[in-house]
């Protein structure tokens, strides 16, 4: 089994690929008990966070990971990812920075999103 | 007992409190199997997360909080924590964007730091 900073890099290449490709296939990622808390919006379950990333208000997106940094989060296998990075919305030449934590969950040999939350990070001051 | 919401909002001013006024106190709320990931360098256990804390290059800093966002992170009372802010060191003008991560664990009626994970953010593009 792969240590948990190669599942986390795996993941979040996985997750982001999606993101910006065909975001309706993130929604295998989750399960009923799975959070996301986006923008300070939170939402549990796979229908009410797949709504709620199809329907944010942009319909292309591209996503840039600056830093990814991986601790075990759990005594069976748990682990807490949190990313780092930029983000370019369609028709925008402005990047964004963002941070986004995750906790995944080991399941059948794979991992799911237990936990999500994403935040835009604004410039200080 | 306190929603997680609320525990989490309080954790957080007082971690920053501490921080910012008698950092050597912020020992207490890490146990032996703790993590600190703190700009890519981990360090784990009470003794070694303390030193790393002491040993930041510069001896005061102010912290303020943007956003907090949580949500429970295991079935017996954890709490998965993000926050987002600004950190202002000594002898600086410039403030900096950041995030941190935390796990919070329940143990005799309070919480202890099981994750945490800190990074700067920098400005995109």
């Amino acid at each position: 089994m792969a240590d948990f900073n190669t599942i986390a890099q795996q993941f979040v290449e996985f997750y982001y690929n999606t993101f910006d490709t065909s975001r309706q296939n993130l929604s295998a990622l989750y399960r009923e008990h799975s959070m996301l808390t986006f923008e300070n919006a939170p939402v549990q379950g796979t229908v009410a966070i797949s709504d709620k990333l199809l329907n944010l208000p942009f319909a292309q997106v591209k996503h840039k990971v600056d830093t990814l940094d991986a601790q075990p989060s759990s005594e069976d296998g748990g682990i807490l990812v949190l990313v780092t990075g930029a983000l370019l919305v369609e028709g925008s030449d402005r990047p964004m920075s963002y941070t986004q934590a995750f906790q995944l969950r080991p399941e059948a040999g794979s991992y799911y999103v237990f936990n999500d939350v994403f935040r835009l990070v604004y410039p200080a001051a």
